[in-house]
């Protein structure tokens, strides 16, 4: 697991990100809380794109806003990646563990094709 | 690349991904636009145990909040990668692409030690 | 209190924006669903303005940035009086019921100069 | 105006939420940065309620999720009021001065029916 992630698509962004930030000496910006809200800010400029749109799928964005929309999304996953390596969190573990939450939560057999909440749907239930 | 990206991270998200959906039929759910407003949701969801904080270390978080902070990750990410995943976007090309872009837009022997946006430096110092 | 209501800054603001609205045929793609996006965004620029900096008071934003704040405010304050508007809320009235329910749920008394949230106050002390 | 201020809906928010936070003591925590986070985490908690939803209108949220809207939307109203007591900004005021640009910026015989923003607009048109 570790060998993976140390060759894997997160170390090798780990490495770039942390490049990029120290030749501009901005490590010092980088707590995690602001981090966060860089974080925050960039998913709300992707949120941008698609808010007057129906569905946002790649033909009603047309190519210009597509690239924009990918720009955006690169945005995310750089301050995404940066958080995790300030506050040494491994993705790739974080996501299986959230994985094993979710799907005890939200068992396919009950859920299927009900977007609610899993609260919602517990107390819809009744159970 | 192409190799590289079937077998690393994202393609391997993206898999775990694609099974928990197609269990629950959610698919019909998972519209571009609702996906990346569930983006920001979860960003917001993360920025929310720091925003009290004075930088959200590691120390300062705790080990049961530093718990829920790697939750929060792990579904930004889902979410992002089920997004790139529905707009087929390559989120490893993607960034290589901003990156560039980045570079260019804050050169490091220009920008160092300083957190100002790019338009700013530049009003700034083309003034 | 309909009566204040009629005469008052809400009433005042809903009214500008109905015909702002109105004279451009948006009212289209104003659902509730894609103004809640819309006053997500905004609130996101606003804290763009914040993010790299210390406290973000008036003397650390400087003037430039300062209107711009204003300015994000207006914008953020513009959509959720047009939400108001489309789904007949009256926030004087959602502001009182819920300073109740925060009087109830945070004690004076018990939280005095502790931000935490009421749940971990509640985890924390009745642990 | 000054006067109509005083006595209006933001004056009367402003004073309720003074007495609340001076109680609790709370008002150490309140610098603009974190109140502007706290703006944006509020405005993803009212999202959230939309997120799944087609339009989000009273009838497909129903009376318990208006319920809990309503509440989301007063804790946005209740930060939006807090920072500009701490920046010291008139929201009417605020609001007045960003529709006069809006104006500028979206005239109505143009964008009639129109959601682009306006730099995509300008774009179009002028191509």
């Amino acid at each position: 697991m570790a060998e993976q992630t140390a060759s894997g698509d997160f170390a090798a962004l780990r490495e770039t990100i942390r490049t990029f930030v120290d030749e501009r000496d901005w490590d010092q910006f980088h707590t995690p809380k602001n981090l966060s809200s860089a974080l925050c800010v960039e998913a709300a400029e992707l949120l941008e794109h698609f808010q007057w749109l129906q569905t946002g799928s790649r033909e009603e964005l047309g190519a210009a806003k597509l690239e924009q929309v990918r720009h955006e999304m690169a945005d995310v996953l750089v301050y995404l990646v940066r958080l995790a390596d300030k506050l040494d969190i491994d993705l790739n573990a974080a996501v299986a563990e959230k994985m094993v939450l979710n799907r005890a939560k939200y068992p396919a057999d009950k859920v299927r094709g009900d977007a609610r909440k899993y609260d919602e749907y517990k107390d819809y239930k009744g159970g």
